[in-house]
C-alpha cells in the first residue's frame, strides 16, 4: 500500500547564504508531495536555527549536526520520522554523510560531486547496494524535459549512428573567477566537468573508452584546475569533445550539447531549456518546443517531466523537481513493493556518481600524461 | 507581531483537468511560506475529493462548494482557518465568489478576468475598500523580474520620453482554435487582451485615453471574438498598438512588448523571460540577463523577484510565485500593522481588474463603432 | 536574337555622399551583365565628374544634368548608347525624370517613391504603357529569395486561408531622428510605409480594401510624419496591421512580416534575410534556410534568386541585384521578341508604384479622418 | 602615378559548374574597379568558351589552358594585358599555376589551399619574395568586417589577456557527405581546418606552439579525413580547441569562434556575420552591429570593409570582395611606388598559406602519434 501522506524530508546543509540549499527544498516541495520537517542547516547553531524558523520547523527538529539528526530521527516512529535526507553540504563531506544516512536507514538525495575519489565512490556503491535504500545524485540537468527528449531521440535511433559529440560548459559570471575558485576545494573538472560528462552519457548512452585531457591549473597542491578541454573516444568508435571553463568571462551557465548522427543531429542549451534543435541535411531546421503532444510521442519521459503547456516556459527549478519527483516516487513504490516504471526510475544514481569519479580520475591522469590517450577504467 | 507560521490557503476550483489550478498551488507553496489546507475543487464531489487526496488534505476540509467552504472555515479559530482564498473557477463565477469570500473575512487571490463587466468591477472595488482585505488579481506576467526591470527603466526615465508602444499576444497552439473557443465563454479580448493591457500599463504607467479597435468575431450572441488589433492613444500623447489573437497558428504564448522612448527602447518576450533587450542608437544592443547585480541596481523589485543566479533560468512558475509572495507578505505585514514596502506592494489589485474591464468595454464599443476613436472612461 | 553584350546603364543621381547610388551600380553589375557607361551624378559639376572618374567613365559621357544625358545618349547608335536609365535622385524629381527618360526611348529603373502623388503615378503608368518600355521600381525587399519563397508558400496555399498579417518597419539608427527627417521631403509613410505595403501585397497577393491610420506628425506644411500605425482590411476579409516608424530608437532597418493562415504561419525579417520561419500547431517550428533544394521545389523564383549555397549568407546587395537581373533579362528578352517567363517577369513595376501612391494617399486621408475606415480606391 | 583604369583580371578555372569561380569574378568586380578580360576556364574547350561568352570576353582571350594564357598575355602591352591572375582550379594545381603566373610577371589571387604540402609552400614564398609581385590567398572569412573588429578588439587589449579560444567549422549539408568527400582530393583538414586555423591567428595574432589532434579518417591512401578535433597550445600559454567536420549532419557552413580573455570575451559566427557578441561579467551582453560609427572607432578596418549602413545586411560576397579590394589597392599603390596603409595591407598572403600548410602537416603528424603534443615547426 502506498504512502498516503507527504514524504518527510530532512536537510543537511543549506543554511543562510547557501545557493543550492533553497533550490533543494523549493524543488522538493514543488509538487506538494514532500514536506521539510527536519534539518541540520549549519555548524553555526544560530544560523541553523534561523533557517529552521524560515522553514517553520519544529525547533526540536533543527539539529546541531547531521549525526544528531540521524540519531534522533531514526528512533521516531514511521510516518513521523524523516523518510529521506538531502545532503547539501560542502563537497568533501558528501561521502561521509551519505554513508551514515544510508546506514541509519534513510534514503538519500546527494548533491554532487558524490565523493572526492573513486575509492569512496566504489565504497558508497556497495553501501547503497547492501542497504537497499534509494540513492539519488543531483545531476539536475538530466531532469530537463528536452534532455529526456534528446536521450529518447538518440536511443530510438532517430539520428542514425552517433558519430560526434560536442559538450561545453563555460562559466564566467564573476570578474575574478580565480579568487572564487580558491575558496572552493573542487576544481572545474569536479564542479562542472562532471555535469558535462553526465549529460553526455545520459543522452547518448555511449561509454567513454579513452580520454585526452588538457587542464589549466591554478595551483597544484591541492590541485585546482579552472579550465579543461578533453578529446574523447567512445566505445562505439565515435569521437567527442568535452570542454568546461571557469574563466569564460561573461558566460553564465552555458552548458550545451551537440550530438551528430549519421542522419540527423541535435543541439540543446541549458540557458534555453524549453527548445531542442533538430538538424537534417536538405531539410528545414526543426525547433522542438516543450509541452506539446508531438514530444510525448517520442519521449513519454519528457512529457512526464513537463508541468506546463507549450509557451509557458519551465526552467531550472522544475528540472530539479523532476529529479526529486522520480526519486520520491521510487521511494513510495518500492516501500510498497510495487513496480517502478522506466520513466520513474529515471534519475541519477550511485552508478552515475561512480562514473563521474572515474571520469575525474582519468582526466586528471591524462592531464599530466605525455601519452595522448588515457583509458577509462571499467566500472 | 507577524504571523509565525505558514499562511493557510483554500482553493476554489482547480480540480482534475484544470491547467491553472495546479499552477496556483505549486506557485503559492514555492517559497515554503504557504500551505494548502482546504478546497472546493469541483462541483463534482468525486473529482473534488480526488484533488483533495492528491494534496493530502484533511477530508473534512474538502468542501462541496465555495459557500460551504467559506461558511465552515470562517468559524474555525485563527491559525487554523484559511487565511486566504484562491479563486480558479470559470470566469463568470469570479465576481460572485470574490465578493462572498471578502465579505466572509478572507483575503482573496483571484484569477483573471476579475469580473464579466465594468459594473461588477466597480462593485468589487467598493467591497475590497470597505472590507480592508487584501485582494490580488493574477496578472501573472507582471511577476517576471525582467518585466519589473522594464518598468523601473521606464519609470526612472532611462528611455527618455515614451513615444510608441507595441504589444502583441498571439496564440495558436491548437489545430482548430475556433472549436476551442466555442467551449469557452470569454473571447480573446478578455482572455489575453487584458494581459496585454495590464502589461502595458504596468511597465509604462501610461493611461490609455482612446482606443480604435478591430475585432474578428466568431459569433455575436454571446459575442465571441478570436482576434483583435487596437490602435491606442495614451494620455501623454504617445501611441501604441495592442494586438492579440487566438488564430496565430503555431504561435504558443508569445506575449511581447516593445517600448520606444526618445532615447532608448526595450523589448521583452514572455517565452524568453530571462532577458530584456535594450536598444540605443549608435550603441551596441544590450541584452540584460536576470540574476545579476547590475539589474538590482536599477530595479530592486527585479532583484527581489529572482531566486536563482544568472544562467540558471527561471520561468512562468516563479513569476506566478512572485505575485503570491507579495500578496502573502502584504497580508502578513498588514495583519501586524506594519508598513508595506513598495517592492512588496507590487502585485495586481482590484484597480487593475477595473482597468481591465474598462479596456474590454471600450474595445468592444470601439469595435462596433464607425468612429475612429473611442474614449476610455475615467476610473 | 538576344543582345550579345552587356547592357549599358546610365545613372542619374548617385553622386558623392549618396547611399543608394552606389548600391544601384554595384547591384547592377553584380552578375557581370551590365556596365555603367554614362551618368549625370550631381547638379554640382565637380562632384559629378568625381563620381564619373571613380567609375572610369568616358568624361564625355558624364553629363551636366539628366536632360543633357537623355538628349545626347539617344542619338548614339544602338549598342553604344545606354540601354536603360537608373534614377537615384531626390524623391520629388523621380516622376519628371522617369517620364522624360521613357519618352526618350530608354528603359527605366526608378528609385522609390515613384511619384509624389496618385495623379503622377497614373500619368506615368500611361506613359509606360504607351512607350512599351520596361519600367522597374526599386522595391528591393521583394528581391530577397526568402520573400519569394514566402510568396510562393502563400500563393500555393501552404498556409491555408490567410487570416491575419502583421508588418513592421521600425527604424531608429540616429540619435536625433527628427532632425534627419526635417532635411527630407518625404515622411515615414512614403519612405518606409510604402516598402511595408509593397512587401505585404507581394507576399500575400491580397488587396487592401480599407485602412484606418494613425500618423504621428512632425509638421503639417508640408506634412511630415515620423511614425504610423495602420489597421487594414483586405479584400478577402482578413485583417492586418502595418506599422512603421522613424523613432524606434535603436532599431536599424527591421522590416518584418508575419502571415497567419488557417493552417500555418510564416515569419520573415529583413535583417536575417536567409531564413524563413514556418509555424504549425502541434509541430516543431521549421526554419527554412536559403540555398537548399527543398526551397527550389516550393519556389523556383527563390532558387533563381540565390547565387550561393546554403550557409554562405547572401544579403541586401544580392536582393537588389535580383531586381536588376529580372529587369535586364526582361529588356533582353523583349528586345528580341522572346517570351518572358514568370520568374523573370518578377520585379516591381509601375503598377506597384501606383498602388504605393494609393496607399500613401489613403493613409494620409485616414489619418485626418474621424471615420474609422477609409476605403482604398480602385486602381 | 596611380593606374587610371580598372584593373584587368584573368581567371584560371571557374568554368561551368564551378561554385567558387563565379564568386571570384562577382566579388572582384563588385566595386567597379576590376574587369574580367581573359580566362582559361576549363580544360574542356567548349566549356571554357561558354564561360567566356557569359562574361562577354573577347574570344581571343579565352585560352586553352593557363600556360597559353600566361604566354599570350605577358606580351600584350601594359594597360591591355591582364594585371593579375585568379587561380580557381582544383587544389593540386594551385602551386604550379601560381608559380608560373608569378614568374610570368603577374600578380596572383589564389584559392586555398595554397599548396599540397609545406615544401611547396616554402618554395612559393621564395618566389613571391623574389618576384616582388602581390600575392593573395583567398581566406575569405577574414574579409568580414566583424572579424576585423574582433581582431582589433583583441589586438588593442579590449578583452585583457587571451586565455582560451574555441573555433568550430562544422558542415553537413549533404545526405551522403562521405561520397562527396571521395570525389575530392582534400580532406576536412585542408578544406575547412585551414580556414579555422587562419581565422584563429588572424583574430588573435597568437602562434600555435603545439597541437594534439584526433582525425576521423575515411581512407588512408591517399589519406582522407572527414572530421577533426584538435587541442592547441598557444605561444602565450593560452589554450584552444579547433574542431571541424564534414559529417555534422544538417549544419551548413557554421564557422564560429569564441575568444575568452581575462576581462571580456567575444563570439562570432559566419552564418550571422553582421554581428559580434561581446561578453563581460556583471554587465549586459553587447551585440555589436556592423555599419555603425562606434565600430569605426575601434576598428577602422571594419569600417573600411563595410559598404552599407547598419540594418542593411552584408554577407559572404562582400567579405570576398574585401579581400579583392585590398589586394587590388595594394597592386595599384605599389605599382606607383606609394605607401600601402595598414588597412589596405590587410589580406591573406603567402605567409598565411605557409602557416596553413604547417598546421595541416602538424595535425596529420599528431593524428598518428601516440604522444599527446606535437610541436608546430617554426616558419
Amino acid at each position: 500500500m502506498p504512502v498516503q501522506r507527504k514524504l518527510k524530508m530532512g536537510i543537511i546543509g543549506g543554511g543562510p547564504g547557501s545557493f543550492i540549499g533553497p533550490v533543494h527544498y523549493k524543488a522538493a516541495i514543488l509538487d506538494n508531495k514532500v514536506e521539510v520537517v527536519a534539518g541540520a542547516f549549519s555548524r553555526d547553531e544560530v544560523k541553523s536555527k534561523k533557517t529552521g524558523r524560515q522553514l517553520f520547523l519544529n525547533p526540536r527538529r533543527v539539529y546541531h549536526n547531521y549525526a544528531d539528526m540521524l540519531e534522533s530521527e531514526k528512533i521516531l516512529p514511521t510516518g513521523e520520522r524523516i523518510d529521506f535526507v538531502t545532503i547539501a553540504t560542502p563537497n568533501e563531506t558528501h561521502f561521509m554523510i551519505a554513508k551514515e544516512a544510508l546506514k541509519a536507514g534513510f534514503h538519500v538525495m546527494c548533491e554532487k560531486p558524490m565523493t572526492m575519489n573513486v575509492d569512496e565512490a566504489r565504497e558508497l556503491q556497495k553501501i547503497v547496494d547492501s542497504t537497499g535504500k534509494t540513492f539519488a545524485l543531483m545531476h539536475n540537468y538530466t531532469g530537463y524535459p528536452m534532455v529526456k527528449l534528446a536521450r529518447d531521440m538518440v536511443r530510438k535511433g532517430k539520428l542514425g549512428e552517433i558519430r560526434k559529440i560536442i559538450v561545453q560548459y563555460p562559466q564566467g559570471r564573476h570578474k575574478n573567477p580565480l579568487n572564487h575558485l580558491k575558496e572552493r576545494k573542487s576544481g572545474s573538472i569536479e564542479d562542472i566537468g562532471t555535469h558535462a560528462e553526465n549529460l553526455t552519457e545520459y543522452i547518448t548512452g555511449l561509454h567513454m573508452s579513452e580520454v585526452c585531457a588538457d587542464l589549466q591549473i591554478l595551483k597544484e597542491e591541492p590541485k585546482l584546475d579552472y579550465d579543461g578541454s578533453c578529446l574523447v573516444k567512445f566505445a562505439n568508435g565515435s569521437r567527442g569533445i568535452i570542454q568546461f571553463s571557469k574563466i569564460a568571462m561573461g558566460e553564465e551557465n552555458n552548458l550545451g550539447i551537440w550530438v551528430y548522427g549519421s542522419e540527423k543531429s541535435i543541439e540543446w542549451h541549458q540557458e534555453q531549456p524549453n527548445i531542442l534543435k533538430l538538424y537534417e541535411p536538405e531539410s528545414p531546421v526543426q525547433t522542438w518546443r516543450r509541452g506539446n503532444d508531438y514530444i510525448a510521442k517520442v519521449s513519454p519521459a519528457a512529457a512526464r517531466a513537463s508541468r506546463l503547456p507549450g509557451g509557458h516556459p519551465e526552467a531550472f527549478l522544475e528540472a530539479f523537481a523532476n529529479i526529486y519527483r522520480n526519486f520520491c516516487d521510487t521511494i513510495i513504490q518500492s516501500s510498497s513493493g510495487r513496480e517502478i516504471s522506466a520513466v520513474m526510475n529515471d534519475f541519477p544514481k550511485v552508478s552515475d556518481g561512480l562514473r563521474g569519479m572515474l571520469f575525474v580520475d582519468t582526466v586528471l591522469k591524462s592531464s599530466v600524461s605525455d601519452e595522448k590517450w588515457t583509458k577509462m577504467p571499467k566500472r
